[in-house]
């Protein structure tokens, strides 16, 4: 297994080449082979290190984004499909040992077979080399594959979101209504109601009628947006 | 926050005590307090470290364990109820700083949100102190939860446990034939039908006799042990 080209594009070098060999031995093929291992646990590890790699870039590229958004731009980075397109990019197809019947079935064009692959390479180099080298290939590696700042949505301000959101949907937009008050002079509860074109009600309860209304409104697209990834990704 | 003993217990003593700050802070508490930050992307962060750390030691702890049984043993460990258990030896919950709303009902006891605690303050020392900071802090607190080796399965012997499954289920054993065989000599592949006392068949294709009835006793194994979590834990 000639691997020289491979390891200049993850900017790292084994000690263990034996490491990027179980890496890339599919079960197919240590199943043909006895006395093989397959890179299973490899990818068991791996998946891992590129999460945390994820997050951490992800935390520090993006200091207003909520945990949501977080948790939306790792999952579009870590998703099969962007592995497996990053696995080829790397020339991981050509070094993938397969079995004869996963060849025959076109395994080396799998996206879950390829971005199996790369998830054990990355558990390889953290094996390898630690976690500052995984961190350093990883980051490489994606280094041109995160949203742009000015792409991400400006989430804190879920009233002026609902008003969009309202206006698209029912052509009309919500309707505000301070719906009680609760608690001493001091330390007062606002509740506030946003009312939608639909008649649907969402309670906001909070400290000020500002953050009250705020809540509200973040209720109410919970429900018009369930599960909505508001984030754009150029493709890959 | 006085915090001397919650750094004991954990082994870590904070560079930036705000991030402990942070990492105690529910939301309903950063709601109602304008400008504190809750701990939501401190739990983001949290959970991959946690997630690797534990993937890791797991990785090296059980040296023979399949990917599949990795999988199960970490989610054993990082099950909301295991970390709300930790949270609770380490006192979070007296120190976890809520809204009053949550406070009434009851949030200081919810394992969801000791859970997250506990994951955000395992972010706050990764951030603090890097990747072996939070690994030694992990480590340490996780050293007696970890399942014995001699109480995982022995699951590369697929035949004798299908065997004992068998037995147990239906008062008789699997019986094993050779299907057929095909291939040229030198690299020839076996067909082997494993049959269950109900009829049911399951056939392994592999380059020897051995294996394939391996595979054919893994297969059936897969549908009478469906989801079939075989590992023994402690419950904390």
């Amino acid at each position: 297994m000639d691997i020289g080209d491979l390891q200049q594009s993850i900017h790292h070098r084994f000690a263990q080449v034996k490491l990027v060999r179980a890496a890339l031995t599919h079960s197919s093929y240590a199943n043909e082979q006895e006395g093989d291992g397959d890179n299973e646990r490899l990818e068991f590890l791996g998946d891992a290190v590129l999460e945390l790699c994820v997050s951490e870039e992800g935390y520090r590229r993006f200091p207003d984004a909520p945990e949501g958004q977080l948790t939306r731009i790792r999952s579009q980075m870590v998703k099969e499909k962007s592995l497996a397109a990053i696995a080829r990019e790397l020339g991981l197809h050509r070094h993938i040992l397969l079995g004869r019947g996963e060849e025959l079935q076109g395994g080396r064009d799998r996206d879950a077979l390829l971005a199996d692959a790369f998830e054990a390479l990355m558990g390889a180099v953290f094996l390898d080399g630690g976690f500052e080298a995984a961190r350093r290939t990883i980051l490489h590696i994606f280094k041109n594959r995160w949203p742009r700042p000015e792409m991400l949505p400006e989430t804190k301000d879920y009233k002026s979101r609902l008003q969009e959101v309202a206006q698209e949907r029912f052509r009309d937009r919500p309707v505000y209504m301070l719906a009680g008050t609760s608690g001493p002079e001091h330390e007062k509860i606002f509740m506030v109601d946003a009312a939608l074109p639909t008649g649907e009600v969402f309670r906001g309860i909070s400290t000020s009628v500002k953050r009250a209304e705020q809540e509200a409104a973040r209720l109410a697209l919970e429900t018009l947006e369930p599960g909505e990834n508001p984030i754009a990704f150029k493709d890959q």
